[in-house]
C-alpha cells in the first residue's frame, strides 16, 4: 500500500494545523519528478506526543529513529518527505535522519531531539540531503496556521498525559488503521503520530469525562482516517466494510474478514460489481478457522445471497446493480458464538496494475 | 484459482492415459457457453486409488463424495465436470454426486462404489443434471486409449498398496502443489487423484528401490503439474520461483516464501517487470516470522539487488531486461539457521483483473 496521505486530509477539515497551536507547509524539494514531497510541521509550544508503527521486520530508518524520539513522550516538529522511503538503507540511512532532524533544527531553532523525522516512498534509495535540506529550508519559511492542506499527515491533537496518549493511540490505531488493508503489504514505513499542543487550554486527568471522550473521538478519527486510506487505494473504485458476526471469539472473527479483505478473486469481483458470493464464503473457510459452512448466512450489499450455507436465488443484475456504489458491505453471520470484526478494503482494478506495476521504473 | 486442467495437461506427454490400462473422453455437455466441460476416464480393472483434498472449510459436495470412495482405496473410473462447481449446494448438491455416479455405473457397466465425482466451477449453483447425464452417455461411447488429452485430469499411476500410495501422494502434494499459489486463494473443490491400474505388472514392495523410485518419480511428475498450474494462473506472463535459505527453520522459511508468492505488490511488480527489491523485503518482513533484516541477502532474475540488507547498486534497464522472462527466480538468502523453503506463483497482470471480474456475469 502506497498511500498519499494528502489524497486522505482532503477529506478532513482544516487537516493537521486545525488544532491551534499548529503551523504547517507542503514543498517540492525534487525528490519527486513533479508535486510537492516534503512537509514540515512545528508546533509553537512542545507537545505530548505519542507513535505507533509498523510491525514489519523489515523497519525504515526513519521509523526507528522516530520511535526513539516518541518514547520520550515530546516532540515539537515533524518532517515527511516522499519519494524515497529510507528503507534498507544500513547506517548511512540513520544517519539521514539525524541530519534531517538537524537540519530542521537550524532552519526553526527548535531543538532537534524535538524533531520526527518520516519517510515514504521506494525502498532502498539513499535520500538526497541537498534536495531535502534546500525543502526543509524553504518549508520553514511558509510555515503557516493555514498549511494543512498543503502538508501531509495523520493527526489529530489535544491536551493528555503522553502515556495515556500513547495507550489511547494504540487503541485507536487497532480500532482503525489496523483493519484497513489494500492489499496485505504492511510497509516498511507505516507510521502514525499523535501530537498535542496543549494549547486548548484543556488538561485531562485519567478516569474523567473528558478522557473517555477524547478517546470517543479519537477512535472517531483514525476510524474516519483508515476509511479514507482504503478508499484511495491503488486504483480503488469502491470503499469495501467487511462485517463477520458469530464466529467462536472476536480473534476467529478477525481472521475471516481479514481473509475477505485480502482476497484478490474476492477484490476483483467487487470490481466487476459481480456478486460472487462463492469467492467470499470461500475466502472465509481458508481463513484457518473452524465454523459449521451449513449455517453460514451473507448479505452482499445489503442483499441476502446465501442462507443457511446456500445460495439464495437472486436477481444478478439487480444485485450487480446495487454493488455499483462507491460503499460496499460484505455482512458474514456464523452460527459459533459471539465473536465479531469489521474489517475495511477496497475492490482491485486495472489500475491497481497499472499503478503498482509501473512504480519505480 | 481457477485452473483448467486442460491446459496444464498439454505440456506432459500422453496426459492421463499415458499408462497402460486407462481410456479417457472429453466431451462438451452445455454447462458452459461453449467448450469441453466433462471428462471421464475409465481404467480397464479396478485400480488402487488414493487423493488428497481441500483444506477449506467449505468443501463442495463432490469433495465429501469422493473423499469417503477414496477411504475404500478402490476406484475404476472418474468423472469430473466444470462450469458449476456443487458447492454450498447443500443435500441437493450431495444427491447430484450420488446420481452422477449412477449414471456412471449405467453408461459403463462399473459399480457406482467405483466412481469418483469432480467437479470445478461457479459456486453456488446446482447441477443441472440432464445436461451432466447426456455428457456423460456421450463421453462413454467415445472413450479412448488416446483421449487423454480431450480430457482433463492430473494423474500418474503405477501401482502400488493403496495405503503407501495415499502417503506417497501426500508426501508429493505438499512437496508440490501445496507450494503453488496464484492469489492464496485455495478453492472449495481442490483435489488430486492417483489411480494406478496395475497393468505394468509391477508390483511395489515397502522398503525396496521401486518404490523409492516410484515416490521420487512422483514427486517429480507433481513438481511439473504443480509448476503448470503457477504458470497457467489467470492472465500469468511468467512462472515465478521462490527460494528461501537460512530461515531459522523450514516453516519460517514456508511461511516467507508464501507471503512474498501472494503479495499483490510483488506480483504487479513482477508484471512491469520492475526489479523493486524493496517490496519483495517487505513482504518478507511482514510474514510473522523474526529475522534480522540487516544480514539479508537477495537475488533477483540471478542478479544480486540486496547484500546484508541494504540494496546493491545494479543497472535497472539490466535488471528489468532479465525479468522479461518466463521464469524468474527470487532467492532470499537469511542468517537464521538452516530452515529453507520453496514456492512457485506468477505474476498480476490485466487479464488476471479482467479473467476473474467478469467469471460469472
Amino acid at each position: 500500500m502506497n498511500v498519499t496521505l494528502e489524497m486522505q486530509l482532503e477529506e478532513t477539515t482544516g487537516g493537521i494545523t486545525a488544532p491551534l497551536g499548529f503551523r504547517a507547509a507542503g514543498v517540492a524539494c525534487g525528490l519527486k519528478a513533479d508535486g510537492r514531497d516534503l512537509m514540515l510541521l512545528v508546533a509553537d509550544r512542545v507537545c505530548s506526543a505519542a507513535g505507533v508503527f509498523t510491525t514489519n521486520v523489515v523497519k525504515a530508518a526513519p521509523v526507528i529513529y522516530s520511535y526513539r524520539t516518541v518514547k520520550t513522550g515530546r516532540a515539537q516538529a515533524v518532517v515527511i518527505n516522499s519519494g524515497i522511503a529510507n528503507a534498507c538503507t544500513g547506517d548511512e540511512g540513520m544517519q539521514r535522519c539525524e541530519q534531517m532532524a538537524a537540519e530542521v533544527s537550524r532552519a526553526t531553532g527548535l531543538s532537534e531531539d524535538l524533531v520526527l523525522v518520516c519517510s515514504t516512498g521506494v525502498i532502498g534509495r539513499q535520500l538526497l540531503m541537498e534536495k531535502i535540506n534546500l525543502g526543509i529550508e524553504k518549508a520553514a519559511r511558509v510555515l503557516s496556521p493555514k498549511g494543512g492542506h498543503d502538508a501531509a499527515l495523520a493527526i489529530m491533537t489535544t491536551d493528555t498525559h503522553p502515556t495515556e496518549m500513547q495507550v489511547a493511540l494504540r487503541n485507536a490505531a487497532n480500532r482503525s488503521f489496523n483493519r484497513v488493508t489494500v492489499d496485505g503489504d504492511t510497509s516498511t514505513n507505516d507510521t502514525v503520530l499523535l501530537l498535542a499542543s496543549g494549547m486548548t487550554g484543556i488538561r485531562l486527568q485519567q478516569g474523567t469525562q473528558d478522557l473517555a471522550r477524547f478517546e470517543y473521538a479519537l477512535c472517531k478519527l483514525t476510524e474516519m482516517l483508515a476509511k479514507a486510506i482504503a478508499r484511495d487505494g491503488e486504483g480503488a473504485t469502491k470503499l469495501v466494510e467487511i462485517l463477520v458476526h458469530g464466529a467462536a471469539n472476536d480473534a476467529d472473527a478477525d481472521a475471516i474478514a481479514k481473509t475477505i479483505a485480502n482476497s484478490p478473486l474476492v477484490k476483483t469481483a467487487l470490481f466487476g460489481n459481480d456478486p460472487n458470493m462463492g469467492r467470499i464464503l470461500a475466502a472465509a473457510g481458508r481463513a484457518g478457522v473452524q465454523f459449521n459452512p451449513n449455517t453460514v448466512d451473507l448479505d452482499l450489499a445489503n442483499i441476502p445471497v446465501v442462507r443457511n450455507g446456500r445460495l439464495v436465488e437472486f436477481d444478478k443484475p439487480t444485485a450487480s446493480a446495487a454493488m455499483k456504489t462507491d460503499e460496499v458491505v460484505i455482512a458474514l453471520t456464523l452460527s459459533e458464538g459471539a465473536g465479531e470484526a469489521v474489517a475495511w478494503t477496497c475492490d482491485f482494478s486495472y489500475d491497481y496494475v497499472r499503478i503498482n506495476a509501473d512504480y519505480t521504473t
